[in-house]
């Protein structure tokens, strides 16, 4: 069996989280053996860029700075975890991948999507995930899942604005990016999992 | 008095160090407001991109990732350092800047000067440096004044054929950029100031 790499995108409460423990177990009951991976981080110097990112402390952190913190993090991922896996066959699902990029970055800091493709493109060195589903939510209800945790980092802090930005960010490379498969985030969790799991078997067969 | 950035480049053991203390002193004399960056670091963020950078015990790093994160530091540097500085007129000495990132990383790792450009173009967001000056040395005595030195770090440890890349890098530079000043690194330290300083005399007026 070849592995796929496939990329799980979509606005904060989207359900991500569930949907991505719902696939693993039904990956792995079709014999598969699956590595998830979270972003940023995922490796020993990933985890390392994470704090630094995510750190409540570093407010004063340029968007520029920002953007090439998360692509160095993908890029040691890919190296180190993804490229290796992909080659061994195995199935790799990225929790959130280059899309987040685009949207939070692109979008949401107001950088640029193609600024932020250039980057990604070095960072992922050749590399090209073979599927990625965005699961869609209404805006309101993504928030108020996400504000029923209770610790919040630095992006998941950055205010009102930005996350609407975020959210629109999402309905542009939604409407606008051709390589993205969109799942409704509305419908049971249980649905939700079939249609993205008929999305993989599309792609294995 | 408008401020000037200037860039201090050259392989290890060129001098670089001595230089920007003498140039500092002499700026300051000349009533300038001096302010010296080094790389990576220079900003509480940048310094913990550098712990991760130098850390010999990240020797799983990849490339891309190593070269971004340099970006990364810059990027930050660049903005919360150097853009406010130079708006209000001081001297910004960089001790290594985008240059060498296109010699170490671009070259010394392989990954290309134009790929290199590409992320240090979106880490400056607009900024150009507007003196780069090079001190060329000797491959063998360069490495002999470093080799003094008692802790090397990450990328000092990176072994002869590393450094002797990085060394054929700073030729190719030195050659085929055209935006760089090249000054002899075998003149006596005196020498050597003198000219660098009659570079910036010449830019200033």
């Amino acid at each position: 069996m070849a592995g796929l790499l496939i990329a799980l995108e979509g606005p904060d409460g989207c359900g991500k989280t569930t949907q991505i423990e719902l696939l693993k177990d039904r990956l792995e009951r079709e014999g598969y053996e699956v590595i998830v991976t979270r972003e940023p981080g995922g490796t020993k110097i990933s985890e390392k860029i994470r704090e630094i990112l995510l750190d409540n402390d570093n407010n004063e952190m340029g968007s520029c700075c920002e953007a090439l913190l998360y692509a160095a993090s993908r890029a040691q991922l890919v190296e180190e975890v993804i490229k290796p896996a992909l080659a061994e066959g195995k199935m790799i699902i990225c929790d959130r991948f280059v899309h987040s990029s685009l949207v939070y970055q692109g979008i949401g800091r107001g950088l640029g999507i193609k600024e932020i493709e250039g980057i990604n493109s070095f960072a992922l060195n050749g590399l090209k995930s073979d599927l990625t589903i965005m699961i869609d939510i209404d805006f309101e209800k993504g928030l108020d899942r996400k504000r029923n945790q209770k610790k919040l980092d630095r992006l998941e802090n950055s205010g009102n604005d930005f996350h609407k930005k975020v959210y629109n960010g999402y309905q542009y490379i939604k409407n606008e990016i051709k390589d993205i498969e969109v799942v409704d985030g509305a419908m049971s969790k249980e649905e939700v999992h079939e249609k993205i799991f008929s999305l993989i078997e599309n792609k294995i067969r």
